[in-house]
């Protein structure tokens, strides 16, 4: 499919089929796009923790409540930002970094058939501070979103629309 | 071409085709892609600013140093946030929203055979203050990034790669 038709076919998936296997192979393309992202200054300020233990999953849902779908979903990329790689030029931009970052692996995932949930996490501070404590993060690394991965139990189909409201034309 | 293919192919382009006709349908077809992202709880926090007047994109490169490439682009493209559409959950997100808003463009535009750069604003304070002033912005609405658009005049092709070391496996 193309990039046009996988953007439209792609949404936030709440409900897998339980036990379904996402390989390694998959979990590594879909990370591999995330790392693909362009970023401020080319300065790559992202780390990946891939949680498939479910005991973790459970300590999710109880630290972010709107993490519920990991009850079926297969397992949880938790997208980091890495403070340390920031420069001079670049400091302040990975929050949109990690959102392109982000963006890709939803993409990648969705031309694999598989659903994803993207939820955030930065800049709420309860929740910072909740997933820094329960995965013993140093402080240059700051937990940025939770996607939950797996075999999607609903239908792809995107929310979003065209706005001409939205648009400025200067010519 | 697949997601994953114009993934890797997709870098930023600063030598474009003087002059060179990007249609509106092209345009339009690059916006809805960023429409098309997600953004938490769906509160579309975003407008654009289409740049196709040679002297508003004189001035922009005036403001910004790293805008260079407008020289030969045929257009930018200025992704904005929209406080007023935030709320209580979704307040403070905008930045990687407007992330993925751009990384969906930058995507449709490769597919399409259009270049891109994206080129940071927000969260510069100098440079948000010298948008908003040159496009005369209300203070709900943040010049959130540059984005040029043209027909390339150089090379496609990620400098991104898979780096295993930036990725921590709980199982």
């Amino acid at each position: 499919m193309s990039v046009n038709e996988i953007i439209k076919k792609r949404k936030s998936i709440r409900k897998y089929e339980k036990g379904a296997v996402v390989t390694e192979e998959q979990i590594k393309t879909i990370l591999e796009a995330g790392m693909l992202a362009p970023s401020a200054c080319n300065s790559r300020p992202f780390q990946f923790i891939v949680v498939r233990n479910r005991e973790k999953l459970e300590e999710i849902m109880k630290i972010h409540s709107y993490t519920q779908m990991l009850q079926t979903a297969s397992l949880a990329i938790i997208v980091c930002a890495d403070l340390n790689l920031q420069n001079e030029i670049s400091e302040g931009y990975f929050p949109e970094d990690c959102g392109a970052v982000t963006e890709n692996m939803l993409l990648q995932a969705t031309e694999l058939e598989l659903g994803t949930c993207w939820c955030g996490v930065y800049p709420k501070e309860d929740k910072v501070a909740s997933f820094s404590k329960l995965f013993n993060l140093p402080e240059n690394i700051v937990p940025f979103n939770v996607i939950a991965v797996g075999k999607p139990a609903e239908e792809f189909g995107s929310r979003g629309f065209y706005e001409e409201e939205k648009v400025t034309w200067i010519d």
